[in-house]
């Protein structure tokens, strides 16, 4: 009973300061923290000490490690005797272009009323700013109820997750004994739906890999050399064609070895989740799975591997046209990862496949862009039922254990390195434009996302 | 006898007016004419201006038209009773891109030394400006000598040669009357090789088209989306790949209609050039001919046809990694036409060849760039042998006939729209590196051009 009421203040004391948390949302999404682009590793380290200075003003003992990237922002509350809990989420950004395709400046967010109610609109807004700030929020409004932070809880904010995390796992096992805790909590996810909450429960893994691939050592003028010399974008274009067949199947030698069906029960609960292809890909302006035939669409974004080029350049694109044979052309192409699939040995056979489509007297070169494997929840843990108890209080409908295309290495990483499972919950919607212009949270994301961290949390103390 | 005596005073006067000549040169390749982009209309403008300052003072009666795209220069000596002859040229160039790539600024054109002799180093050197340079020294020196200019000339310089010649042929139509003479020289080709001169009797035609393949209206996260929704860079890259088979064939149905084989006479002549592949591959740190198989390599540029992607882009090819499906993805790609091919029927397939690929719930946008049969020059006329005779006098070896992989639509324009057979002479160097950084032109290619131009006006004259 005491608790429930402390309960009730803690969600009225968040209604009420919903205003104040979205100001200070708005003010850590005005930082440019783009981690990929080395111009702007200042605006990354700002990110991380304005988040540094938050946590210690709510009372948390906060490190802010240096890496060979960019900064590691660790937070403990005091010590109790509750089950310890690490908390996760990053606070870099994607990058921003096609910049024109924005309608306010990135950088310069705003709540803006929409058809479907407020939103945040910024880059980071629903990746992972405005998502990480929920569960801080709820600390704040539990300390402003209980007098101190709910204890034994460990955060963990990271800088790098938009390009390949290199310091992560380094920095994992130096800080093991420190960073260990019984459970995980990762709000990096969406919801099922619009207001139907979810937990993720398997994340696809991924390899990403640049290929540059050079032929003549300079730019050839295409009709003294056109069809006697070797043209780099199109070795490039025929190795990367020959990556899927006419059934959607990646062709890679044992590229499937690993991939796992999925489990009758899982298979059912996905049914009944009635998942309209045709409506998820309109809202894009699309209409047709392009998957591998056979596969339910589900399938195809949760539980089958994929293979995607996810960029492409050489020769002259501009304006007008210039007929030359490039010297060069690159590509960076992804492989999203399934059951246990083995990224070492994908990024090795796309490597061979490559390079049997190179004649010899042109060369090849890749760079490795992070590699992870999928990641399995074990629902069997009683913090798994009790947070999807709590979710579906919050948002008045059943919460759902879902899958996840997208790849959050971290949770293998806790796995691997400081064998803690992890629990995936977070608010975002299929519209947040994550990783694209215009990107958006939603409020009620976000204040319904910082209430729901607050009954979980109650549900753990 | 007096015609040989002129001819030595005017070959004299070329070889003590090199310097200032070379001068006029440095000026004129100053001017950045690069008619593709629209940023520089008012320098193409500025260098016809400059060509046209340069005529009148020469005593020629110049007119620059305007067009709706770049200016054309026209210019014309006194009538007399010899033979007419139009001379032809472009003051456009190509683009510079890579920048980084060149050892000094392309518009900052020099005079450098090298172990193959003094070189000058810019943008249109060899492509065009230096090659029509060297026809108006020749007019010059001999109106030095001879007090007038050589009479019944016809000069035409174009501004849009390296962006496909929107203008000319409407030009051409409206001013058939007062363009037409009874032989065209075009100088916009090469020697054989150094020291080696030549007259190139065919060349290839040209048909460029630019795709755009467009998927979902914006960029999609590749985890969210990835393996359910199209990859515009994937249709792309399978409609290009397509293109060609295994062995080096172009698969566009009805592309080899036309295509004639090599007759025996110039198979034997072309044999008998002893041209070594390797070794001009070897310039450019190539070794190995990837036409199709069993065809010679002199035939894979001279009288084969090609299909080249000439520029691609798509998605985020910049530093670090962005796991996007890009929206669009667009390539520029470009056929190399011989014999009969029929550049509206090639542009068809290509076009019907990419839809076949775009699925239903994307589109493909294409724009055409120019398009242009091959053309192949009835040596019989007279002026060829004299010519033939003429450069291998001023070079002191036997001048060739060869082919050229290059399109020269304009020779084709010339015959059907003004019914005029083109003679080609040029004096580039297959290490001229036109269209790429460090463009040069032999200074030796610019004097014993004009020397050789001053021994062909004798034998018309």
């Amino acid at each position: 009973m005491a608790n429930d009421e402390k309960l009730g203040q803690i969600l009225t004391q968040l209604d009420n300061g919903l205003d104040q948390a979205l100001k200070r949302l708005v003010a850590f999404l005005a930082i440019p923290s783009i981690s990929t682009d080395p111009a702007h590793k200042k605006d990354v380290r700002d990110a991380a000490e304005w988040m540094g200075t938050e946590l210690e003003s709510l009372g948390f003992n906060v490190k802010i490690h240096d890496t060979p990237g960019h900064p590691m922002v660790v937070a403990k509350s005091q010590p109790g005797d509750a089950r310890s809990v690490l908390f996760y989420g990053h606070y870099d950004v994607q990058p921003v272009d096609p910049l024109n395709l924005w309608d306010k400046p990135p950088f310069e967010p705003e709540i803006q009323d929409t058809p479907n109610g407020p939103v945040i609109r910024g880059r980071g807004a629903a990746d992972d700013k405005g998502q990480l700030m929920t569960f801080v929020e709820a600390f704040r409004a539990w300390k402003a109820v209980h007098g101190e932070l709910p204890s034994d809880l460990i955060l963990l904010f990271e800088g790098e997750e938009e390009s390949g995390s290199p310091s992560l796992r380094p920095f994992l096992k130096e800080h093991a004994n420190d960073l260990r805790a019984s459970l995980a909590m990762i709000c990096d996810t969406g919801m099922y739906s619009d207001g139907r909450p979810a937990i993720t429960t398997q994340l696809r893994g991924l390899v990403g890999e640049e290929v540059i691939v050079r032929g003549a050592d300079r730019d050839l003028h295409s009709g003294s050399f056109g069809g006697l010399a070797a043209n780099p974008i199109m070795i490039l274009a025929q190795a990367l064609a020959a990556l899927k067949d006419e059934n959607g199947r990646v062709t890679l030698p044992g590229f499937y070895d690993g991939v796992e069906d999925l489990s009758d029960t899982l298979r059912k609960d996905w049914e009944a989740l009635d998942f309209d292809a045709s409506e998820f890909l309109g809202r894009v302006g699309l209409k047709t799975p392009i998957g591998e035939k056979g596969r339910t669409p589900l399938e195809m974004v949760w539980s089958q591997p994929t293979a995607e080029i996810n960029g492409i350049a050489g020769g002259y694109a501009g304006d007008g046209f210039k007929t030359v044979l490039p010297a060069e052309a690159r590509a960076k192409v992804s492989f999203r990862l399934t059951s246990k699939q083995d990224p070492a040995k994908i990024r090795e056979a796309f490597r061979a496949h490559v390079q049997s489509f190179v004649p010899d007297d042109c060369r090849v070169e890749f760079h490795a862009h992070g590699g992870s494997p999928a990641s399995v929840m074990d629902t069997s843990d009683a913090a798994f039922g009790a947070a999807k108890q709590a979710l579906s209080e919050e948002w008045g409908r059943d919460a759902a254990y879902i899958g996840a295309g997208g790849s959050i290495p971290i949770a293998g990483d806790f796995k691997e390195i400081l064998q803690m499972d992890s629990m995936l919950i977070g608010f975002g919607r299929d519209d947040d434009r994550i990783h694209s212009p215009n990107e958006k949270y939603n409020v009620e994301s976000f204040a319904k996302g910082a209430r729901s961290w607050a009954r979980i949390l109650a549900t753990l103390r």
